[in-house]
């Protein structure tokens, strides 16, 4: 993945974290350490779990993104709560993306694909639930009843299978993160929802 | 121990998060998501701690059997929470097999006694704990005020000790298991509490 | 930094780990994890994202520290808390000891200074964040207005330009400390307070 994509899926993720902070009216660095951790938080959990060194701190780029979006949620944020629409697709993007660059990186490190398209997920997911367990609230990965883990695992595997024939670099990512990032508006657009257990009507 | 016997321990973990994900009437994702990290939760925690690539993603066994335990909760929870005692006893004997387990990885990779056993215990209840935190509940460990990991510090202790004097392999982690399991079922059957602080009266 | 300095640090944030157990009234298990992972969790996270086996699992004070002040606090708790003005000031030392320790540790595995300056901060913080997601409560750390976090900041900061001009050991330690944490008493003193985004009124 070009680097310049991958800043950009932080820079969308730290903006949510960022926004989340001023949801919650914390102070400047309590929104930098949201939009910090919902950037990287994933990219971390999947670094630790594949057995390698979290690339976010040995990059400069994980650090001053998320310190940008932190300021533009500063000075800036009912604009871009206003403009929420918009940022969901670039959520959208940046699940994409992450899902497949996650799922390549533990992959390239040997791991067998169906535990590559679980790291994938992870990546993707992870800084999400991050965010929601520091600031206190109940993963929204869990109890929101939108489709978002599956369109991850949807391009995990999507990345895995290209993987397995051959197809990798650039054209692979990109391919997966377009199905995953196409299958999430699909699901937002029309509320795709996942089932609940027998007999059960609902999340409390 | 047998790979039979630590699965055995996976399904019974993996099973209490699904249906932790089914009383929160979470969806099939998030049962899944709860299934999984209760089961290899405490492991991957443990692996981290000894320094350790952690060996749920490496193994087949640890993605499917949370799976399993899913779909039978989706299913057929009614019964399975009628069959709620029963499935305490499970529990149990996966408490037992996990920090008997736990304690001899962390031996075997040169940390000390102590260390050993703390490790032991983090893999018996860690899972539990990253279920109640990730389902937005506080930690029954703490606020719960039944012994589990009293009994995982006995079964973990036994364990350095018969290694210490050279017991080792089945018949180490088999009796270290059963001492923890038999006093986990004591005091649940007699209400054993490990004290409060001087002058306090009760969680709140 | 003297081994002695470094147990006080761990002994003071296990103090407090142990005093949130007693005011959420734990029995003395629960007292004892919060004690554990307040203590050593900033260490732990800063290890693990430096990519080494995290110390605290390879030295017995921190095991052994941890366990004396969950005993003080069981026995002791009415006292201590009268004299927590005075534990604030050990908290403010343990803050800038573990701020300057973090950060020269990470610099010495080779990370960037900015990415140093940051795990300095995790390992003087994390502890307290974690202590409050275990104990079910929202950190402090974000929603608390007081000045925790920028402290640290300020100590790393030092620390890592006094590296850079090749002041190392004992004396670069303690000046970097010292500075934290007259930061942070001060600020505790005149009830200094980072700003929250334009138009937001306050933490809810």
């Amino acid at each position: 993945m070009s680097p310049l994509l991958d800043l950009a899926g932080i820079f969308v993720f730290a903006l949510s974290g960022a926004l989340q902070g001023v949801r919650k009216r914390l102070d400047v660095v309590g929104m930098a350490v949201l939009a910090f951790f919902t950037a990287v938080g994933g990219g971390v959990m999947r670094d630790l779990f594949i057995g390698v060194q979290p690339a976010a701190f040995r990059d400069m780029g994980y650090l001053l993104v998320p310190i940008a979006a932190t300021a533009i949620a500063f000075f800036w944020h009912p604009h871009v709560e206003r403009a929420m629409p918009g940022v969901l697709i670039f959520d959208a993007a940046g699940l994409g993306l992450f899902c497949a660059v996650g799922t390549a990186k533990a992959l390239h490190h040997g791991l067998a694909p169906p535990h590559a398209v679980f790291l994938g997920v992870c990546t993707a997911v992870g800084g999400g639930v991050i965010r929601d367990v520091l600031s206190g609230e109940r993963p929204t990965l869990l109890y929101d009843r939108q489709l978002y883990a599956v369109p991850a695992m949807l391009g995990s595997t999507a990345m895995a299978v290209l993987y397995a024939l051959d197809v990798r670099g650039f054209v692979a990512t990109l391919s997966a993160a377009v199905l995953a990032f196409t299958f999430r508006i699909l699901a937002m657009r029309y509320g795709w929802r996942a089932p609940l257990a027998r007999g059960i009507s609902g999340p409390r």
